[in-house]
């Protein structure tokens, strides 16, 4: 499978299992509920095979990735999503160097399609009929949505109190949804023991090793984009740890092999209000489940099941974790989209207040090198409303008659 | 400026100016406000220019558009949007193939990107400070948005009932909003005195030419897709008719420069409640204004700014324009979403409404390559909401406490 050369599995109580690369092992979630790892046999000439290949997306970095050669690409395009410069936000935020990676622009406009598309494409490669999954929202309704478009059932558990816009997607693209009281905790539970139970083939985020996998290729874009090296540091919003994990083992790879001399710092960025990384990283190291309690949907896992590999990556690759405060997440999602057109919703603006906290502390230096991971979109959220009610924004639209001195008068007062 | 080998004028009143194809003629509004069209020195070595250009997005297609060579793109990445088999619609149509061309992969989900990213280019590479345009929603919050990305105020004119998803967009990128009241017409109207009035550059749709040839490129990569030739048949839903418009002016360019030896039949679709092209179609070809009553606000246009052209591409290629039923359209995107996993706004599903009227009558033949261009998203819309409350959807969300019997009960009753 790829260039996989041993699987290690870590069970729930801490053990380590340690197989051969069989595709079962490598693509099949841990029947115990173990996190299921790889280990590569690294070499240079796979950064050469990835160049020279013509494969859509972030397909083409199958090479690098846990995925059997032969599994097609899902029919939608996923991945090669765009690292834009950011000059008037750098200015904001004091800083030379500013890039955004906008993975909004995805089918359902977040970064959780990257799992979705690899999950599924393997998925429709083995005849499977339904693939399940818990979600605080994005990524139930990445899954209904790639679902419909192989004629896989998806069946999605949610937090009771989901974002009506990402329901009415799940809805709309045909998925059986499940609204689980106890939120995202108990939902993941019901996902796990229903997929067991009824035989479904699981799309949960660190259980099912490909979603790792497929995250870690934001970080071999990252690295392409700037021409084959690594920025210094790399600042994303953190739930249940997946993403920031995948990232810096993305960054990791690419050291190992020969692609890159060193990783970026990660620094990993929560809500005050759902802060167990944060704690963990100023801690000692061990993630206390907490209560969630912040407007940031996509970010409010009280029990990140990577949560560990996360903090760990923060601390190894010098970088850090971040609490933020949810009233500045909404300015924050405005202050981006006014400066650069991208349209973070309030998990993914988090990180641009981290960044800014970061600068404020000095982890990160006016001469750095920056990129931003914006993980998902304004456009799907109540707060694009909120964001657009903006003290700064109230005075922006007027209501007229079709005569030309309405105009005159309020262009006039906007002055 | 590009290939353009003079420049035709056709003011309002019916008269026609002929003139040297400088960047000012070819580029600006006409300030008397006739519709600016490109006669092109057409020849085949432009498309092997294509095929060579590393140039991201429809930015490849320049040496087939009327754009100066030293204009710099956008920096948002426009164009290149997927054209996605549809098997499964496929089946429900009784077509052997459909492809959809998914124009809601764009950085505010709609075809009205590739004009605004090409005016705005031009717009920054001239200076130019504020950009204006009337809209119905999309090419507003189109402009905002991308007007954003550059440091152009955007100064936007939308009808007083604006739908309020693309209204909070507007804003939230900080544009200058008039709502005004008496519709898209007066808004129309407006847009254009005041820019007359203010100096501002306008990228109102028909009037500078630059938003017609950008719309070129949906035909220029439909063809390129299908490995250098046209489909039998294009349906497009049709409001002002620049899409319908430029798409047929487009595949006309490809024949000319060598690379197909015919154009698509074109199908233009509007509501029955707003279907002056279809009247026009049917009739004696002339566009009488009609009083929008739709909630397809995406085609809500009353006065077709290119409706002639639109009417004549339908005529000269073979094709017809179809009129459909507001109540069919929330179901037919909630369909369309479940079978392919694309997101149709009200205005875009009218397009597939289309084809199945199309199908009936006999206008489109089961053996035909269809492709149905989808050119907005249902994630900008309210409409989300209502298409996932479709009947058939209703018994698809349940709310369980985390307990095993609840989803297996749950499953059981689906069946």
């Amino acid at each position: 499978v790829g260039s996989v050369s041993a699987v290690v599995v870590r069970s729930p109580t801490g053990s380590e299992r340690r197989t051969a690369p069989t595709e079962d092992e490598v693509c099949q979630p841990d029947p115990a509920g173990g996190i299921v790892e790889c280990e590569y046999g690294w070499r240079p000439a796979l950064l050469d095979e990835i160049r020279r290949s013509t494969r859509p997306g972030l397909w083409r970095f199958a090479p690098l990735l846990a995925l059997p050669d032969d599994v097609p690409p899902h029919p939608m395009p996923v991945g090669n999503t765009p690292l834009l410069p950011a000059p008037a936000l750098a200015a904001r935020f004091h800083l030379g160097q500013l890039w955004v990676k906008d993975e909004s622009r995805s089918p359902t406009l977040s970064s959780k399609d990257r799992a979705t598309a690899m999950v599924l494409a393997y998925a429709a490669h083995r005849g499977i009929g339904t693939v399940t999954c818990a979600s605080s929202g994005n990524a139930a309704a990445s899954l209904a949505v790639l679902a419909a478009a192989v004629g896989i059932r998806a069946v999605v558990f949610v937090p009771e109190e989901v974002a009506e816009a990402k329901l009415a997607l799940m809805l709309v693209a045909g998925a059986v949804v499940f609204r689980v009281r106890g939120g995202y905790g108990a939902a993941y539970a019901l996902s796990r023991t229903a997929a067991l139970e009824f035989g479904w083939y699981e799309r949960n985020t660190g259980v099912n090793p490909l979603t790792v996998e497929a995250k870690k290729t934001i970080a071999f874009e990252i690295w392409d984009d700037l021409g084959g090296r690594c920025p210094d540091v790399v600042v994303v919003s953190a739930g249940d740890g997946v993403t920031a994990a995948a990232l810096d083992q993305g960054f990791r790879d690419l050291v190992a092999c020969g692609g890159a001399s060193r990783v970026p710092r990660l620094i990993g960025v929560q809500s005050r209000g759902c802060a167990p990384l944060v704690e963990a990283f100023h801690g000692d190291g061990s993630v206390k489940e907490v209560e969630p309690q912040t407007v940031a949907d996509g970010i409010a896992v009280g029990s990140p099941v990577m949560g560990a590999a996360a903090v760990a990556a923060a601390r190894s690759s010098g970088g850090t974790f971040v609490a933020v405060v949810d009233d500045d997440l909404v300015p924050m999602a405005s202050a981006v989209a006014s400066t650069t057109g991208l349209l973070p919703e309030p998990a993914a603006a988090a990180a641009f207040c981290g960044l800014t906290e970061a600068r404020r502390t000095g982890d990160v230096g006016r001469d750095e090198e920056v990129v931003v991971v914006l993980t998902g979109s304004l456009l799907k959220t109540p707060f694009v409303g909120r964001a657009a009610a903006a003290p700064d924004r109230a005075g922006r639209v007027h209501l007229v008659d079709a005569r030309l001195d309405a105009v005159a008068e309020a262009m006039a007062e906007a002055r």
